[in-house]
Parts: C-alpha cells; structure tokens; sequence
C-alpha cells in the first residue's frame, strides 16, 4: 500500500493555491491530513479539499509541526521565511516561487523532462516558472531525439500569471473600456506589482513581465533562458543550448501562448519528425491539422493538464530550423498541477522524504 | 505652385477607406475634386471630407473618368477588377490589397524605406501588408547602417487588420464573455472570412491570419516573407535576407505588435548604435527607457502615423543579433497613411502621371 502524508498549502488562497488544492484532490498522492495556510489576512476563509470545508490558518514556523509534504505558492519572500522552518521540521517542500529556484543544490522540475534531477534533494524542490514549464514540455522531445541548439521565444501571457488581483483588474479595464470609460484609473497591479508605473493591459500589449533589468531583458525573460539551461543541462550558464526570449503580457485570463524559434542539431529532421516526437511525449497534446485548422488556442487549454502543441513548420532557408506554437493553462501545467505532479513523481520514487 | 488632382477613393467606408479620407485631409496634396466610391450596398452613404459632405457612389469603370490619382482599400477582387480601368483611363492607383504587390512591375512601397522602386511605375503602386510595412520602418535603418542577414519576427496583430466587422465581432465577444455568456456564437469573421471554421478572438488568442497554406506558413507569414525581400531587396525571392513569421492575432483593436529578432552584417553593432540608427529614421520613435517603463504600447500608438520602437538589446550568446519590439497602427502606417503618403511621394518626385 502506498504511503500517506500530511499534507500543508502555503498560499492556499490564491489563484495557484485553490488550484493546487483542486490539483491535489485528483492526484495519486494519499492525502492523510491536510492544511491550507495563508497570511494572516486571508486565514478564517473556507476551502473545499474532497468535499470537507477546510479552515485557512494563518502560516506561523509552528505550522509545519507533523508535515510531511508542502506545496508552496505564496510569493517568493514567504517562501524564503517559511520553507527553510519546514525544512527543519522534516517536511519536503514543492516551491511554486522564485525564491530557490537557482541555488545550486535545489532541483528544478519538469517531471515529464527531467525526473532525475529529484534524487538530489535536501528538502526543497523548485517548480519552474510557467512560461519555462510549457516550452520545456514541447522542446525535451526533440531534444532528446534531435538535439537543441537555439531557441529564439516570443511569449503571449496571461493576466493570471500576475495573479488573481491583476486578472480581476483586467477585467474591470474590458468593461470600462466597452463603456466608454478610461481605463487608465484601473491600472493598479499590472504590468508588475513591484514596479512604479502601471498600465492597463485591456485591449493592450505589454511587453514588460516582472522588473525590467540593467541587461535590457525583463526578469521573466532571464528566467526564461536561465531555467530552460538549468532544466535541460544542469547548469543554468551552460552556453551548450543558446535561448533569448521576448516576454508579453496579452489580454487573455487563463494560458499563456509561445512562438517558439528552434534549432536542431540534427537537421535531417522534418517537421512531420518534430511532430511525432512532441506528439508521442506524455503531457503533450499535438492540435496541428492546417487542412482543418486546428492549432493550439488559450479558449480550449483552460482546465486541461495538458501542454498543446501546433503550428510545427521548417524556417525553410534554414536547415534544421523549425517555428511553433505551444498554449498551456499557466495556472495548472504552468504552476499547480507541475507543483502536485512533481510531489506524485517524489512519491512514486520514494523520494518524499529528506 | 504645386500641380492639384482629381482623386478617387476606392473602397472609402471601410475602416481603411475612412482613415484615407482623414489623411488625404491633411496631407500635402492638393486635391481639386474628390469622388467617394463603393460597391452599391454602401452607395448614397455621406462622409465628410474637409468639412464638406460627400456621398458614395456606386463604382463603375467609368468612375474614374477624369480621375488622376486613385487610393484603393476595397479589397483584392475589386481592385482587380477596377484598377485597370482606371489605369486605361489616364490614373495612377496606389493599392492597399494584395492584388497587384507581387507582379514584377508592380512598385511595393514604403516611402521612407523604397522610394526609387516609384519610378519604375507603370500606373500601379502597391502599398504592402500591414504587418511588412512596421517592421520594414524598424529595419530598414539597420539595414542600411550594418546590413541584416535574418529576421525572426511573431506579430501580435490587432482585430481590426480583419477589418471593421472582425473588430466589431471581436467587441461583442468581450461582452459576452463579461457577462459569462458563450462566446463562440458571435464567432463568424475571425480568424479569416474566407475559411470555413470561425473562432472567438476575445480573450483569446488565432495563430491564424488569412488561410493557412500546403507550405504549413499562413498566407499572411507568407507576405511577411517576401514583402520583406522584394522591399529591402528588389527581389521576391532573395535568399540574401533570410526571414520567417508566425503571425497571431491577438484580442486589441486597433495597433499591432511585434517581437522581431535579427542578425546584422556587421557584429561590431551595439544596441546603443541600433537604437540611434532607428531613432534617427523619418518616421520612427524610439521608446526605449527601461529605467522609465518606457516601452511601445497600441493604446498610445492608436491614431498615430509614427511607428514605435523598444526593448532593443542584444541576444549575449550571439554577436550580431538582437531583439526588438515594434508598434504601430496598422490602419494608418499599416494601410492608410502609407497609402496617402505614397502619393505624396508621387507628387514631389512628379510621378503622379503615367
């Protein structure tokens, strides 16, 4: 009989951490207990685990007390306060936060793309970040048949990869924007929580995702061509696969979409072998029938576990060069269902402890 | 002094139509006449023309008797059909369809990037695709200053590129999706009127634009292609520029965006020269502070003729190869003001005669 753990969600009332709870009641993992945590303002609200109302607590170090497993989704700067205290108490912890993400001895997962990487833990277990996640899904197969040399990726985000306040507020600038109104007077969270400025991202593009740095490149984007590194070679400076990336926030709620630019090593490939590769890697779905024009659409990823891929053709004055599309619902792939996933994986290989 | 027209405006109540009115209105062309033309739906239909109210007339080839300068948005089939006549009859047309742009004697034009291709008239002068038409502005000083050898760009294009019903249909999804109701049943237009499924656009995002082709490229990418080639180089099919497209649509009305990566000639290029070269172009605004959040948005290009240039830096794992991120409005740089100021172009180089 397979084990059971006491199980905590920090986080718990967010958009993640509702959808980490939903994610946890469908998965294989034996739930004996279970703890939603959150800040002390949101502690007192009711959530529903399996048909049972459960409590949010406020987090307090003492909270991890008897966990054995922690899915984490609160903000870096909780993470970095409460995680190591789990730590200390003999919990494991799968991190939907930037906060860990790069040290050298926490793993960065991908279950589907590199499950081995678990094996070293010392406790902590990095979710990577979603628009990472869903691009490490369509590439690992041809990767690993192929070969990876460049990846050039413009993103389409989601509002709800800023959280359900920006999405919320997104919204809100539609519907005045419909009305007639300003939508300017909205804007209060996005493009990013932290920074000065802020812009309405209804009926709008922004091409900044978290802080923008020195180097010219907004965070999101180091992250994206840092983590695909650390992910698919272990080493996040590694020059062995070359990525760039423009990140872009769109006005779409739920699933963030990727024009991918890749190369190949092997440029015998075609683009009927890409498709077969992706096509036949667990957790991807290939929607790539122009004939009758199925392609990947954030409208038909919403819910769905699943990274769907399309649009697959040769740039065809470059051998070994390919375009494609990838959708995937940022909230579940992108964030909840990768952290509950990665706690399945750390279960099924006995892994879930320190 | 300088020489004054009888101008025709094929196709003036689109969306198009309309912004060719407003341009003509404040351009530096003399018009003595002008005639309103139409198919007969929207024949007797009155729109105003420096404070004047015009009526639509039903085209006919004998519209154009008398005419010196036609300026046409009405679509392929029409302009087909009728600029012809009108070039029997003494007129130079400048076309904002894809009819005539890859016919040899056919001048693809963007006045600031090309305007010697102008000579070479024969009564024609095609105005490219929306999309071409920013990213050769963006280019083009690049070009000139270190040479480009590949460009690598995904648009993010704007609803009403469809045409005013697709941004009407796109509107009217936004509010049903608000008011949670479905949204499919208003999906008749988008991706593209001529293809047989239609999706909502809303909300969402249609890796689609015009139909897709057996070459796995939708029509659209296919006219980034090679509008680019035979703009930059006098040649359709010029492999001395490689570039490729994924062109999306993406739920914002008015203005399209693109991330465009490319590789210059010359690896000595910083991102600090890009900038200043692209600063430099007639036509061009650099909006490039990242210290400021200062980056191109297509609510503040909207109603603009400029064309909006950010978030320059350099790909660090390769010499000579950067990213960028262009705005503009595609109604007016995209289809309408180019229009108009091709013809200003033809009345002070005097060509505007066949």
């Amino acid at each position: 009989m397979s084990k059971s753990y006491n199980v905590a969600i920090l986080g718990a009332t967010g958009a993640v951490g509702r959808r980490m709870i939903e994610q946890l009641a469908q998965s294989t993992i034996n739930v004996k207990s279970l703890k939603l945590l959150a800040s002390s303002r949101s502690a007192g609200t009711k959530l529903e685990f399996k048909g049972q109302a459960l409590t949010v607590e406020e987090t307090t170090p003492d909270s991890f007390n008897g966990i054995d497993l922690v899915l984490s989704s609160a903000g870096g700067s909780v993470s970095k306060k409460f995680l190591p205290e789990a730590v200390k108490r003999g919990a494991v912890c799968v991190d939907n936060t930037s906060a860990f993400r790069m040290e050298e001895d926490v793993p960065l997962v991908v279950p589907e793309v590199n499950p081995d990487a678990l094996k070293g833990h010392h406790g902590i277990i990095a979710n990577p970040n979603c628009s990472t996640i869903q691009m490490m899904m369509a590439l690992e197969p041809v990767r690993r048949k192929f070969g990876l040399k460049q990846i050039i990726v413009s993103t389409y985000q989601a509002a709800s990869g800023a959280g359900q306040s920006a999405l919320n507020e997104m919204k809100q600038e539609a519907q005045d924007f419909l009305d007639g109104k300003d939508m300017q007077a909205d804007a209060r969270i996005l493009p990013t929580k932290g920074d000065k400025k802020h812009y309405p991202l209804a009926f709008n593009l922004l091409p900044q995702i978290d802080v923008l740095e020195d180097s010219g490149y907004s965070h999101e984007e180091w992250k994206m061509i840092h983590e695909t590194k650390k992910i698919m070679l272990g080493d996040m400076n590694s020059d062995k696969i070359k990525v760039t990336a423009t990140c872009v926030r769109v006005p779409v709620p739920i699933a963030h979409g990727e024009s991918i630019y890749f190369m190949v090593e092997d440029t015998s490939a075609t683009a009927q072998d890409i498709m077969q590769v992706v096509a036949d890697f667990p957790g991807n779905v290939l929607e790539d029938d122009i004939k009758h024009q199925i392609y990947p659409q954030p409208i038909n990823a919403v819910g769905k576990r699943e990274t769907f891929v399309g649009r697959i053709r040769p740039d065809y004055e470059n051998a070994g060069a390919f375009n494609m599309w990838v959708v995937s619902d940022n909230l579940l792939k992108g964030a909840a269902w990768n952290t509950v996933e990665i706690a399945e994986y750390l279960d099924k290989m006995d892994l879930l402890h320190q």
